[in-house]
């Protein structure tokens, strides 16, 4: 998507390869909103670091990250044999795998890069067609997100408000996003819309993230705190929803996402308001048959007692280099948090799930799972 | 209600009043959680200002604070005659008045001390009364903090788990508060609580204001983004839901309240949690027909673009003061907010408002209205 850097407008990836200098290059997420920059991992061991301190997350991103990195370390293989290749090629995957252990997408990025250099004779080959199909893996994240823009698009009318949570924009693909991908594309059809960002507390990747794409693509849009949509929605003041998801059980249409999200659904419904959930297939999970066998993670409870931002003030006393991210704590020293990262929203409160091959009813992926890429 | 500053535990009110010094003795409730002050104000254009910079805020709290200044600029009067003391008593009205012009209960509370000075034939006896009665004002206030109290904890069982919202605690009042009454009466009992603090952004008064209150009265509780109520009643972890209420319509039961009020009464709603409203009666607004009619106040978007807190990093860059507040933009920053203060729940989510006189089904507040103090 168009990033606008010193006055210049040019279109960017959330995650390339440099195939002359052998690096993966990446948007430095954790200096977002407030500073863009990429940085280029050199090797493999940078490259799963990159992925291990959230310089790149998301699922899309992470995943074409972990296939650039495994044909980034195929290919600085020197010498040896096909032997001693394959046994570097394992000690790279491991290391990608171990960037972020409980993430499925890098696995299974990998595993199609690992499929496709098989077909390779020699090593040179080899080194050739991982790279090959490390760039397929990416261009088809970023197809497939086009797909659900496409799809999502015919959603989106002329003057609607479209309510978002979270961040499942481009920077967590390699382009163009998942639930902001209908947002995208009636842009370009030139309808015109406005979007609420839900700042998405406690770590504000609404606020932070999707703001920001928001703005780069001249989206009209405007933070509200996650205690302001009822409101809005109560004043007539949002058309739709559109979220993203960190897992949909493909046998119940359970969605899994952001913590929120099942606040905004119950809150959708009861005003009639669509609320639909837009993912690439590689979220579906098959196998769960209850959205209450999610594990939801606790996560660490410093994040809901204050916030990271750029300090802003006239006292003298305070310092900081430009752009200098802080933490403030907020809330009372003596207290404690609870801090569930994510929430399951049942399939009777949402509208559509949004995928690249269409737009399906939540209890109907089943039936169309030959189409939605169930293999087994 | 007790405080515990350096060790040493002593209960104390939001505002008092020291007949000696002719001071008001007010909780700076800018600088909490992060510190515990009492400010005076030697004069009743100190007490005004404390009053429109925050110092104080709430409505009881406030109308408390306006009853003392007037009496204590009623008795700093010094010669002249009954004609001269009227126009200065008018004087000091009109700038308690101003300090928050849109408060309707400083108003309600000088207008009582006006009636019982008129009793007095002289100028000192006027002055005794006008103190006497802002004593009595402050005292009625927290009587009627502790009979909320009273009815609310018959709600409290043992074990229970109940959820808040904001601050309607006792520093928006002189003691007690309105829904937190009914845990400090419950506890007092020795009933065992968790509570849930929303957060409340995107000003924070249930991660600092509540969460103080409830730490220093010993209440086990945990803070929560207000992102998580949802997920925590779908998987039964909340009993109970009580808020307090900025203005009740008497004739409808809708509530006006901090905004994020209406979705946690949406979602206790769904899950079938009571959900109850706990208020003095001075909230309660006879004349108004719709909760539409309620003016929504749109606040300053930088509260939704960040956060104040107290910095706490190891970055020698930054230095601060121990205690100081920073505010940090959160924010992506060329994007703006929305940021509307208030939202109106109806009466059909309400399970009961718990009143001074006892708890009533929020559309029954019409027919109790003579109980309930409505005279006219």
């Amino acid at each position: 998507m168009n990033v606008t850097v010193g006055g210049h407008t040019r279109p960017y990836r959330t995650v390339t390869f440099d195939a002359r200098l052998n690096a993966v290059r990446l948007i430095e997420q954790r200096r977002l909103p407030h500073e863009f920059q990429i940085v280029a991992t050199r090797d493999f061991r940078e490259t799963a670091a990159a992925i291990r301190d959230m310089i790149v997350r998301g699922a899309g991103a992470i995943g074409a990250t972990a296939a650039y990195g495994l044909a980034q370390g195929a290919r600085a293989f020197r010498g040896g044999g096909r032997s001693k290749f394959s046994a570097h090629v394992e000690t790279v995957y491991q290391t990608l795998k171990g960037a972020r252990p409980t993430a499925v997408d890098p696995v299974n990025a990998m595993n199609d890069v690992l499929r496709l250099m098989a077909r390779g004779e020699t090593v040179a080959e080899q080194q050739a067609l991982a790279l090959a199909a490390a760039e397929e893996f990416a261009n088809e994240d970023a197809r497939h997100c086009r797909a659900i823009g496409e799809h999502g698009a015919k959603l989106i009318r002329d003057g609607m408000s479209v309510l978002t949570h979270c961040n499942a924009g481009w920077l967590a693909f390699v382009d163009v996003g998942s639930a902001t991908a209908p947002l995208y594309a009636a842009q370009a059809r030139g309808r015109k819309l406005h979007v609420f960002c839900d700042e998405t507390r406690p770590r504000s990747q609404g606020a932070t993230l999707t703001a920001w794409e928001l703005a780069q693509q001249k989206v009209s849009h405007q933070i509200i705190a996650d205690n302001a949509a009822g409101h809005l929605m109560q004043r007539g003041e949002i058309d739709l929803v559109i979220v993203g998801s960190d897992r949909t059980l493909g046998r119940t249409g359970e969605v899994a996402n952001k913590i929120g999200t099942y606040t905004k659904a119950v809150l959708a419904k009861r005003h009639g308001i669509p609320f639909y959930v837009a993912i690439p297939l590689s979220t579906i999970d098959w196998n769960l048959k209850s959205g209450f066998d999610i594990p939801i993670e606790e996560r660490h409870e410093h994040e809901v007692l204050g916030a990271w931002g750029v300090l802003e003030t006239r006292n003298s006393e305070l310092r900081t280099r430009n752009g200098k991210r802080a933490y403030v704590r907020v809330a009372n020293p003596t207290s404690g948090a609870r801090n569930p990262g994510f929430d399951v929203t049942p399939a009777e409160l949402i509208t559509g799930i949004i995928t690249p091959v269409g737009i399906f009813k939540p209890r109907e992926l089943w039936r169309h799972r030959r189409e939605l890429g169930f293999t087994h």
